[in-house]
């Protein structure tokens, strides 16, 4: 299954509404489970550098189906698969990229969240995934 | 100027009304007038392929400052600058592609179109142009 | 040889007096004879699009040594060479990209304009090559 | 607003002055906000492996509103962002590059210097963005 428009509108309203809670001007970027771009914003103040971010966020935990600093446990320095974050075009592997699952646990497509301190990036990008629960 | 999330929103909506009417599945992106991604949909049912025909199709008309079906009269075999298609990583001369200007006539950005029917990729980016009027 | 800070500006100024005679808002990039970008710049004015077209085309005369409207004899459709322009990461084969050449006659670089007419970037472009006589 | 043309050329005056006082030999790379190149010149002697440097500092601030040193903070190893300068197709993080502000300190683009001692690209890139001051 593949994250439909319905979902996508849902998981972007939260996160818009939450970075908008935390005073953050962030880009929003959702992926379909194939790892293609079904829908993304950038808010009003948000730098032009994040635009790439926050797709490459969501392009890492699409491809590899977990939490972007989770993939930093392999890529970083002494670790088995340092300098994977080369790969696919180049992947992100700090906070903000989450898979987006839907009510049955199913992979749907990921978010990709950046413009704010990486701490809000990731707590934005978890209402976007918690807008799909219920 | 640039194109604000509400500006967007409002061109977004549009395009997805019209597209609906037209009974056609779309990517619809929408950039600033410097030619970075503002807000991007791909409505359920669209080809994965015209995610990036959209974008630089919007692409296209940031950059010149002109509808892409114009840009063909000047790329077209014979014509003076035959291949111009080839440079800015590639744009695309046919239509779907449009400058978005607000009510003062002053360019904010563009949209691009795809996944239709030329003819119906063009009607829907007219669709969102219009909405920035009054 | 190589093309100097002198000379580059007295190829620069002279490109743009041109421009402002036509009434055009044009890019002008100057190459050396590597290809390497020595001076650029963009008139106020001028599209974003035809950034990259004046650098691609001052790459293409510096690369092989001659005008860009030459390579479209050997690039078009039907020619020997046809498709020649996807090399080099793209290359213009229309008219406004022209070796530059000392008072001597030796390559020491090119020039690429692009932003109006194709005969008016030519015409900008030969203005430059002029300034590097006598 | 955009850095205007009239802008630029005091900016890269300036910026070539300082340098040539501290006897080095740089690119000076100009972008407006959006990060398109508006004005660039390699001085003399500089190496070609600078001409890259300069303009990626200048698109390192343009699209991250800040200087580049101070982006190293976030990507270093063991920062929140490490691994940030893969993205927007590589960034610098080290001095030379900063916002460029006219006199009522709007962000108008962006100055990227490289080909001397950091310390001494940084300094050049100052001098340019005192000269849009009074």
């Amino acid at each position: 299954m593949q994250i439909t428009t319905e979902q996508a509108e849902r998981v972007l309203k939260a996160s818009i509404l939450k970075a908008r809670d935390l005073g953050v001007s962030v880009c929003i970027a959702i992926l379909d489970s194939g790892g293609h771009l079904k829908t993304f914003h950038r808010m009003d103040g948000a730098w032009l550098g994040v635009i790439d971010v926050a797709i490459k966020k969501a392009k890492t935990s699409a491809l590899f189906e977990m939490e972007t600093q989770v993939l930093d446990n392999y890529s970083k320095a002494g670790a088995d698969a340092h300098g994977i974050e080369l790969t696919n075009g180049h992947l992100v592997t700090f906070a903000g990229g989450i898979p987006l699952k839907d009510v049955d646990g199913q992979m749907i497509g990921s978010i990709g969240v950046s413009g704010g301190q990486v701490a809000q990036d990731y707590a934005v990008a978890q209402s976007g995934q918690s807008a799909l629960k219920g």
